[in-house]
């Protein structure tokens, strides 16, 4: 079975889309705001940031788009970063990442105001993220799609052994503490790991975030796995071995050979993608909401 | 080969005790100081206190320690946050957990000073703990000395597979997280685990903070499997089943049984206990410092 990132995406956008007209109706003068930030043009950030602002339209977003020079200096986006904490029309933020490597990230993503932090990326949010009994202002838009595709389709977590492939600060991480506040038995792997495919082999649940494409194998897995790939990987095109510049976009996942065994998987594309982009509408909507009310 | 806490902390304590001594002649007028609160009366909460109260004697750190009533208030327990946070003699607050069930225990943690966390349960030291490339101010003390006792005895962690028994805020989330950083190959384990023999029987390093008193036994293991209990239990005396009164702390490990197949373990007492303490007058003594300093 196939979970359909692509229309549980659709189903919230147009509820975020109602609720920001019902509420745009009664209060005139207000309409929630996304600040994104682009550093460089790194061409797939360019198309993240492009789905995010052309989605902030359908749902009636406004959103505020800064592209920096590759070579800005950290104190440069750190300005931008105040303008738009200061900037009462715009109640999220989002830095898109990577930043280039002679920026400080940290920095630059500590100086995100929480109450505008859609990403989930201040500390103090993974922190309350990490912790039992805590509750995040916002949580990581990646891992928060992933976890609402699970639950829409009544996937239970708690107790099931889940391997999650890849510890990054955007994705692995937050969805490995996810998981783990959800009661699974969490194995989180890294190109470190010894013997991979027979731990994911072990995997009642299998998140993969590494960026390899097409890594897990059909062999990797066991019957009836549940698969979630959030791997996007630019490979040629196998039905124009002659044309180089043709390209496909696959996961980490060999989805021909592991859709015959997994009970669920999701598609690249049209999985874990639109739902990133939705969740961060979801969050941005969130923050408005509570920007207003204060 | 016995991981022996009570050996290199004391190790640790002369030196800190050496270095405050070297400060203090060179700068009369300062000394470190720690503030402790305590909620009710729980035996071992006041023996932990004690202990910790000891130590700081012994090695140089002024101690406070307010013991409040039971039934205290969660406003009248961040009263007294709030004055150490403002005493310029405090460098260091530690809140001894657990705190009674009426109080709002993440209101009390966050509102300690980050500079004088000195237990790290700060939302944004635990983010930071969690994330890549990122440094907490200050890092929890039982998980801190587990991994200074590794370091000791050069046991790697790289791609090594660590089961982590409990997911605790206090132990079992933030040793978890470090060892992800190390780059290990992370189970985390819980209530709801299934399996859990077998996951432990596969592991190269088992830290068990679960609470249970002796209940990973020699079956559970491999042989070679390098074992860090965080446990600490009071069962009935096996030496005087007739006399209720005779208690004897073990860990979660049976350890006559593991040890036998263990290339190094920690003993219970002796093993993290000293360790965790030694921590606590490590990370004082580096507020501190850093407070001197700015």
């Amino acid at each position: 079975m196939i979970l359909d990132g692509r229309e549980l995406s659709k189903k919230i956008n147009s509820e975020i889309k109602q609720k920001i007209e019902g509420y745009c109706e009664k209060h005139q003068d207000s309409k929630p705001g996304l600040g994104v930030i682009i550093v460089g043009d790194r061409k797939d950030s360019l198309v993240y940031v492009n789905m995010k602002r052309k989605k902030c339209e359908e749902v009636g977003i406004e959103s505020k788009v800064i592209q920096l020079s590759a070579n800005s200096s950290t104190e440069n986006i750190l300005g931008i970063v105040k303008i738009f904490n200061s900037d009462p029309t715009v109640h999220g933020i989002l830095v898109q990442l990577p930043l280039p490597r002679h920026v400080n990230e940290e920095t630059v993503l500590s100086a995100v105001d929480i109450d505008k932090d859609v990403d989930g990326f201040h500390a103090s949010n993974m922190g309350n993220l990490a912790m039992e009994r805590r509750t995040p202002l916002f949580t990581p838009c990646t891992p928060l799609g992933c976890l609402r595709l699970i639950d829409e389709y009544k996937i239970p977590l708690q107790g099931k052994n889940v391997v999650v492939i890849g510890k990054s600060n955007i994705v692995g991480l937050p969805i490995s503490l996810m998981m783990m506040k959800r009661n699974a038995t969490v194995t989180v792997c890294n190109v470190h790991t010894e013997g991979l495919q027979e731990i994911t082999q072990r995997a009642d649940i299998i998140v993969s975030a590494c960026g390899q494409a097409r890594m897990v194998r059909g062999d990797w897995v066991k019957e009836g796995v549940v698969v979630i790939d959030i791997g996007i990987n630019h490979i040629q095109d196998p039905e124009h071995p002659d044309k180089p510049e043709k390209k496909k976009m696959v996961g980490d996942i060999h989805y021909e050979e592991v859709s015959e065994k997994a009970s669920h998987i999701t598609p690249v594309p049209g999985g874990v993608g639109p739902m990133t982009v939705a969740m961060l509408m979801e969050n941005t909507y969130r923050a408005f909401i509570r920007q207003e009310r204060n």
